[in-house]
């Protein structure tokens, strides 16, 4: 080590005007081969992390910086340490290319030299700041926490993933679920969709815990504001035209039956549990459960099942029309598979066509309905899959449906 | 008897300036202390029957005249009878001091004298007039007739008793019904209802021999008035936030059925009767059947209870979904009282939401419902009993709801 | 014979002029006695065929297209025949009475002569041109080709008649279905209608191999135009105020389930096959299918019939409350019959307001609905058949209901 303090601050100094102005000759010069740089690891865009070589990070820190930020380094103070090191204290300022708040972010940097070059740099910064400071990702591409999501043949599996909790339903289980309906509806290649759950259930409904733990006087405000997103989710998976197959085994509860409701085909197991629970404690509905269980199994039962809390076994669900099969527990997920398989492989815009009818069919009036399934059926008979079905049945052959 | 003739007319005279100026110390000065006063027996107020002593008479008839009446009574004729009384003819004029018809009523007084005062008056005058003049009592003061109306511990029980003629609906049955569920609605210590009749049938439904003697040209508009205040009360039923639950021994008919409609809950006996009969009558529908009906066991099955007049057993009916229960005849009441007695401890806001909801939901889309659906569970979720009752769960303990 | 050609040919011309003037007297002095007639055997109105003798020709025929048309036969050509007759060439030109295309036909005449006069004339034209300057006859007086229709004792039979093909649904049926359907609805003397198929099947649903020859581009437009006919014959039927019973053997498939959905009451063979099956060939919903289903089965079953092409025999319809009966398949048609009778001597004013508020009930809000019952039961209760009813239940008697 052959600089001094001052030539070290020096050298610092040069560093971070030649990260300002971007130039990359000045930058190289002042880096030592061996250098490395260690990054807050809570940063966006894959900034954070162990950077190896000057050009690691020059590639993958400071010029990816640049490419999602207008940012800029300003040292405010430079301390020396015992040891030959420099920390240099300051302010990241600037915004994110695409929109978001303003960046205005704590820096300590801890800088090492070798042979009159910096050889390593310690970011600490506030990582938080970075993250706010850019946009959430728009819908269809923003992380997944508590629900999977995957297309396989054509089709999407959904599986709740929070077992531990009975897949019960939270803010960030809703937000999952609308990313999941989200994807699947934006997919053209997703033509059938299977919603299920990891673990004993499920869901469990509304997380109650949650709910316990929010102040009186903001559980309406915070219920409304849940609630909103998880229909927006619902009314998504059953605007679909690719039907959609729901597994259940265990309990499907309160809110937790929406599930159940937007699929358009229920596999249940015997022993599964249905029950809405609002009534033991002293709410409402949500998950569309007052639109569907009317419909679904008449209105005096949905009155008992509101008012009395009536828990239904999967076999009484079947006899009361909520499901379309049921069967021992272990075989539910690969009969609902299945089912979603064989669906995938159908006419998916026919089908697609046959959804909507079935959910307007409530409101509109007999001649209203049948004007309208003549446009959907003009429609459907004009694609391609209805020339290959009706050929196909005249010639007393399989049709090979394509979805289109 | 120291008065002549001219004397105790005298004395008549002086009684009657005496009441048209309220003057209290005159009127006393005139009576005997053995008066005696017989007024007739169907004024209202409580006013008609015997006044013993000067004090009662004036108190309690001719000052509570004046609360509630602007009258006078004008003399128009004396008559003097062999055994020293006096006959006074006249009439009352003037009207009620809460509007009304105007009171227009002869009258005759039959006036007695003992020491030269007036000792006794015997009142005879056109009651129905006084009537008349004073307007019907506002709903929820209203007589009941065929009707019994009583809450207790939170279960307002309507019983409908009219049970020689089979609790048939007749124009009196109709009044008394809207009065009880008038009553109901705004009595808010009212957290449940139970429905119910006296003698062996709910009820066998319209009053027909009533209907028979209709003239043929009045028999349509006879209908409309009645089924008009039979829908309102009805309607009044179904709107209330306490869940109704109704108790069927023997039958349950024709528009008898809408009180099974309207409860939430219903607990029917094995061998009751579900049956419309209007077919068999040449009648359409009351009572709401056409709405509730084809909701409830499905277009088709409702379909031949219209056309064909089929008859449902209680056992029929709990598998048609028309009722929640069965039991033998008679556990029928017992059941019943106690499902209300438990939903009167309920969240009681919190099932007016579920019941609002279930009943919009037939002319909701999906969309418009999900939407009124986090309004009411938003509404629910503020209330003091879902703070108690996820506690509760929460906690594993039982909630304790106040029903706000 | 003694006139030479030329003598022939006035006399031809003779007679044009005879018909262009409508002069009789002159045409009869033209005939021979023995005169014979043989016209195209296509013309409408009965006016093709053999006519013999004068008076039947002229009645018959020539002032028969003069009641139908304003039309001319104008000689353009006259050519002898080897044997002493001739051919007329030429044009008619002209309309039909009562509005539709111009006329404008080809004709060739073979006149023969005997003793000085006409004795035959043999007439061919495009007897097309002739139907098509005909407007088609109006509704109610189309003529049926697959379709059966009789009335007796009140009861309106419709037998769908095309066994060959299991009753499918193509143009044919469509139009002749509403032709039933619309005098059905004009004839007052109608109180039921039994709808019925002949050979083993009530109907197969739409006629595949006729979509199967329709070009691609066409379908949808043809399925467009078959379909809009179809739901207004359906429409038709459910608004008729005479109660529809269906007899259900075999298939009712697709859109042939559209026939038991308008009907209100539904007997069916305990082998009788119910299945959409537009899955199958890609393609939506026709015949009310998606507005009735899940008011019939419920929304759950109704999307298993839809999505997975559920199929279910006359036993599984009736526990699923799709039909109203089910029997031996050789049983069915005698009890729907007896259904109809029966029906067929009901208050059918009644009857028909029953109908309309079932039908009303699904769009109508529980407060609206009450609000029509109550218009429907006041005018039920105005007509003679309520009288009669009312006062036959009081009196224990059997009413004599006469339908108004």
């Amino acid at each position: 080590m052959t600089l001094d303090e001052s030539g070290r601050e020096k050298l610092a100094r040069r560093l971070y005007e030649a990260l300002a102005g971007g130039d990359a000759d000045t930058l190289a010069g002042l880096l030592h081969p061996d250098f490395v740089g260690e990054t807050t690891e809570g940063l966006p865009f894959g900034l954070g992390g162990r950077h190896d070589g000057p050009e690691a990070m020059t590639r993958d820190f400071w010029w990816s910086i640049g490419r999602h930020y207008r940012a800029r380094a300003e040292p405010e103070q430079v301390l020396a340490l015992a040891d030959g090191g420099l920390v240099v204290l300051g302010r990241y300022t600037g915004s994110a290319r695409d929109g978001g708040a303003p960046l205005d972010a704590a820096f300590a940097h801890v800088l090492r030299f070798t042979d009159d070059r910096i050889s390593g740099l310690a970011q600490y910064t506030d990582s938080a700041r970075w993250t706010a400071a850019v946009p959430a990702p728009p819908a269809g591409q923003r992380p997944l926490r508590v629900v999977e999501y995957s297309v396989q043949a054509g089709v999407a599996t959904i599986r709740l993933n929070r077992p531990d909790a009975g897949n019960a339903i939270d803010p960030t289980m809703v937000e999952d679920l609308y990313e999941a309906a989200f994807r699947a509806g934006e997919d053209p290649s997703v033509r059938a969709v299977l919603l299920c759950g990891a673990g004993p259930h499920l869901s469990v409904g509304g997380d109650l815990p949650f709910f316990a733990r929010t102040d009186d006087d903001a559980r309406g405000s915070r219920l409304r504001q849940m609630t909103d997103l998880y229909h927006l989710a619902l009314d998504r998976l059953a605007a679909l035209d690719a039907p959609v197959v729901c597994a259940v085994r265990g309990a499907a509860a309160g809110g937790g039956m929406g599930l159940v409701h937007v699929a358009d085909l229920v596999v249940a197991a015997e022993d599964s549990a249905f029950a809405l629970g609002y009534a033991a404690i002293g709410l409402a509905s949500d998950g569309a459960n007052s639109w569907y269980l009317p419909r679904v199994v008449g209105m005096r039962r949905a009155q008992e099942m509101f008012l009395l809390n009536r828990r239904l076994t999967g076999r009484e669900a079947l006899e009361w029309g909520l499901v379309t099969e049921v069967l021992p527990a272990d075989e539910v997920d690969a009969r609902a598979r299945a089912i979603a398989d064989r669906l995938a492989t159908g006419p998916t815009k026919a089908l697609g066509s046959m959804k909507r009818l079935l959910r307007e069919s409530w409101t509109n009036g007999l001649t209203q309905q049948v004007t309208t399934e003549t446009d959907e059926m003009s429609a459907a008979g004009a694609t391609d899959d209805a020339g290959e079905g009706i050929r196909a049945f005249v010639g007393k052959r399989k049709p090979e449906f394509r979805g289109h």
